[in-house]
């Protein structure tokens, strides 16, 4: 039996998968994968997730290019998470940051960001 | 209005926390909070989930002594998943490893383990 069909997959049949870049060790993103879409991932080597409110399999990076190349696929304990480790070609935010992690919490429990943001969203996007 | 009131947690109250050691940026685990966990999490500085199977907090290292203390909280852009950075005492894995993510998908889709074992579970958890 493959690996895909021995994770436990919940009761939508998902599995959160965090993204981690290569080299930096900077962690991503977090986005959920399906069997297929973690097969399409294993077999065209760049991420595939599912979009839970959308219903449907989607590529990162096919919109603004900054898709995800995989180098290692992880899974934990459990085997209920998945962590891929990728190059990660521009910004993984739709915000325009390298990682979707770019706010934290301070010791007064408010908001501060901590990194650059790298390009503008509207630029890769286009205008809404 | 608080950081940990605004969160987006799911249906049953909950987000995902994934859980990186300070340093070597080595991703460990991935477990569930709730808002109160989270709260006591940032209370106490050291890591506290909710168990989905057992419907209690826990603390992590209670039993074992390998307890996480934490040195940043970041959130994803959408709200609704943790980053939290911690300096981690011993190993993380019940299984006795650093990481719980010690197993990676092979070329041919088989497993191998990617990391030594640092502790048999047995010396910290006790014998069932």
């Amino acid at each position: 039996m493959k690996v895909v069909d021995e994770l436990k997959y919940d009761a939508n049949g998902l599995v959160p998968a965090i993204i981690q870049e290569e080299g930096t060790g900077r962690v991503l993103m977090m986005a959920w994968m399906n069997k297929e879409s973690l097969a399409k991932t294993i077999e065209t080597r760049q991420t595939w997730f599912w979009s839970r409110s959308r219903k449907k399999f989607w590529l990162k990076g096919e919109t603004s290019g900054h898709v995800q190349n995989v180098k290692n696929i992880a899974f934990d304990c459990d085997g209920d998470c998945l962590l891929i480790t990728v190059e990660q070609v521009g910004a993984a935010c739709h915000e325009g940051y390298k990682s979707c992690f770019f706010r934290s919490i301070t010791g007064d429990e408010t908001v501060k960001i901590t990194e650059p943001k790298l390009v503008e969203p509207s630029t890769v996007y286009g205008k809404k």
